[in-house]
């Protein structure tokens, strides 16, 4: 049985690919999960008579946002210890309660659904996680209906999850085993950092990467402090050691990336490794300033991330687009770094070039996956507007964002999610909090 | 007639003064246009028995934002022209643009409206305005009910508004005599600029200043270049020169400030002047990053400002404090630098403050102007709070602001306006933007 056909007519319809066009009087047409065509509304009334209208006359109607890197479970330790650096943040604060409560259950799932409860909200239809009982995560997201791609995670310590490389590796498979029909849970290797992880468990994700045909996302040059460390230790740079392993390569994707000399970057560029930027964290944590206009100059893919919301303090990519269009101008000393455009494609098609995605997702083309949202741009802050992307970026925010759909589904109509009980995942959360601050109180005392 | 009490009993209450502290349980009592008290419910109620009683139990209630510096009728230019740096922006764009339609009847009334809409739904109860025909922004803020100070405009150049010297301030304090008896509508002076105003001027500006006991603003070491040409022209620093001008005094605000040395930083320490700090405009143009850290370490007043929506682009402040707090971590290379309770003081007390209102606005305190506004904070992105205020600086929109009073008036109930019409004012100011991108697409032609 042939699925029906929807035409969805927006006020604006931008694909992302081409870059910069912005289409006004255009209806995307959809059958199912798929994007049939994009076409002149008279067209694709005249082609598809029988097709359901969607009428969206305030909207932009853009690709769905795509968050490369976070790790969404942590949404519970949102502002639960703020204003620390990197070292002193994971150290003193983070490792001891997630310690304590990650592998309590329902932890995971209960944090994982909070996250996409705000993703969705946000515009997010696809994220890359790294978090433990990635089970879990695969269950909150399927019951969700949101696309993601889940960490295989390897570090070397002991945590609720696993206590051994043999562990990480086999739990972490067992998970992805489980899950492999699933056309909206994927996988992806995630290695923790150098600082972390030695060679030779990089080794061995290295060699099951290459077997399996898994991307691999790793915090890499996150801080002056890991470069430091590892020059005084071993006179190599990270992502040399990175280099000599054999890890860089275009499935590869170097996360925060705030230290970059011209060397690293030549050697990104050289492999096709990407970068996944995530600016608030960076700021939050104090950990630097990630050279986007070089990398984009150099050829390096680089998408967007928020980070875990414990470090951001939100999952909202709407706003981490604003940032890294703002932040790139400033640190490079150029007002026309990284253009509203520009943040959009980082956003969406980059996000997808990162998880090895972009026959599928991040940009409105024939073929791709229905996952796109709307805007709403008739708001006192959006008007008026001259350019609807520059609106977007510069001044929307997630609230004007009324409409999300993933592989075709409607997961939040008109401002309410569908698949998800909001009022009850946030009940949940607020329980956690409240179990993770008394235990904070009883250790203070 | 003695005025009823009002008991707003919120979930949290932020008085903003004492530093840091987060009251739940409490009330603010107000009477009129004026603050009481802050009480405990239970003591509120017994006091006050026959109060009207305000239940905002979701919300956490604080002092309205006070937006340092803007250009509120610029609003109308919001995303006009994007990406270009300063002086590009200023001079191929933004200045033709309002010479050819600044002077229009009803440009600056109905920018200023759009801007006060989008403004009071972000939270700001009160605003800094820099921009022409302050009769119609006066008109304006008196009808929406906001409090403001508006510039009397001084410029080496004639513009719509004047032609000379003479005629800018003779408009501009005509203005202000009209409106000398209204209890929401004050003025300061506000010289474009260094680079625009000379000596002459500045020091009529200093007499009448003091005369008038009006607090002064002025666009100050913005960009690099600005000190580079006033170097070669004269070999002496803008604010150098202002400090031998006599400008320099707790009443006088650097707007911008994003070139700073340490004896700039030590001028403005010394003689008690002000810098009114604009990140998001800063980032946007590539002017440079404002020294916050070491501004409030040298003990300088440091207020919040979003600038005008055309080089920002939006009148956020809630948005503008999160950049703030997040920038200055990063500048500072100190993830503790301006945390979320100093970016918060920064938007309301330090606000009142640069416009010398310290005495009627700025905190939640007995005696002064019943100002304040109330953040729903039950969402899925600001859950859970282990502290209101790092939920509202890092993760809350302004759509979370459902309630906004000026003077004890509520002028956004429960999202909705209450004394102007939304719809029409973006109506408004969409046929504007036609007429303007009109006349641009003729210029090309």
């Amino acid at each position: 049985m042939p699925t029906a056909e929807k035409l969805y007519e927006a006020r604006w319809i931008v694909p992302v690919e081409p870059v910069g066009e912005v289409l006004e009087g255009h209806a995307l047409v959809t059958a199912g999960d798929r994007i049939v065509a994009l076409l002149p509304v008279p067209v694709a009334r005249s082609r598809y008579p029988d097709a359901e209208r969607i009428a969206l006359p305030r909207h932009l109607l853009i690709p769905g946002l795509v968050n490369a890197h976070t790790h969404a479970a942590m949404t519970l330790l949102r502002g639960y210890a703020d204003d620390y650096p990197l070292e002193i943040w994971l150290r003193e604060h983070v490792w001891p309660a997630e310690g304590a409560f990650a592998g309590a259950p329902g932890f995971v799932r209960d944090g994982t659904r909070l996250a996409i409860a705000e993703m969705l909200r946000s515009g997010t239809t696809c994220f890359a996680d790294q978090y433990f009982f990635a089970d879990q995560a695969a269950a909150a997201c399927s019951e969700a209906g949101i696309r993601a791609q889940l960490g295989v995670i390897v570090i070397d310590f002991p945590t609720p999850w696993a206590r051994s490389l043999d562990e990480y590796l086999e739990k972490g498979l067992a998970v992805r085993d489980a899950w492999k029909h699933d056309p909206l849970v994927g996988f992806v290797f995630a290695p923790h950092s150098p600082y972390t992880v030695g060679d030779d468990a990089l080794t061995r994700v290295r060699v099951l990467a290459n077997e399996l045909d898994l991307p691999v996302q790793m915090h890499v040059h996150e801080t002056a402090d890991e470069l430091a460390t590892a020059l005084a230790a071993s006179g190599e740079r990270p992502l040399a050691r990175l280099a000599r392993l054999g890890l860089l390569n275009p499935s590869f994707s170097a996360v925060h990336a705030t230290q970059l000399d011209d060397a690293d970057i030549a050697a990104l560029a050289d492999s096709g490794a990407g970068v996944v930027h995530c600016p608030q964290s960076n700021l939050k944590l104090a950990s630097g300033f990630c050279p986007v206009a070089r990398l984009l100059a150099a050829g390096v893919n680089v998408a967007l991330g928020t980070d875990g919301a414990g470090s951001n303090n939100d999952l909202d990519l709407l706003d981490e687009m604003r940032t890294a269009s703002l932040l790139a101008k400033g640190v490079a000393g150029d007002a026309s770094a990284l253009s509203a455009h520009a943040a959009l494609r980082m956003a969406t098609l980059a996000g997808a070039q990162a998880l090895c995605l972009t026959s599928e997702i991040g940009s409105l083309e024939a073929g791709k996956q229905a996952d796109f949202i709307a805007v709403d741009l008739d708001r006192a802050a959006t008007t008026p507007v001259y350019d609807p992307v520059h609106a977007l970026v510069y001044a929307a925010t997630r609230e004007q964002i009324t409409d999300v759909w993933v592989a075709g589904r409607r997961l939040l109509a008109d401002g309410a999610l569908t698949t998800l009980d909001d009022a009850e995942v946030r009940a949940n959360a607020r329980a956690w909090a409240q179990k993770i601050s008394a235990r904070r109180a009883e250790a203070v005392a």
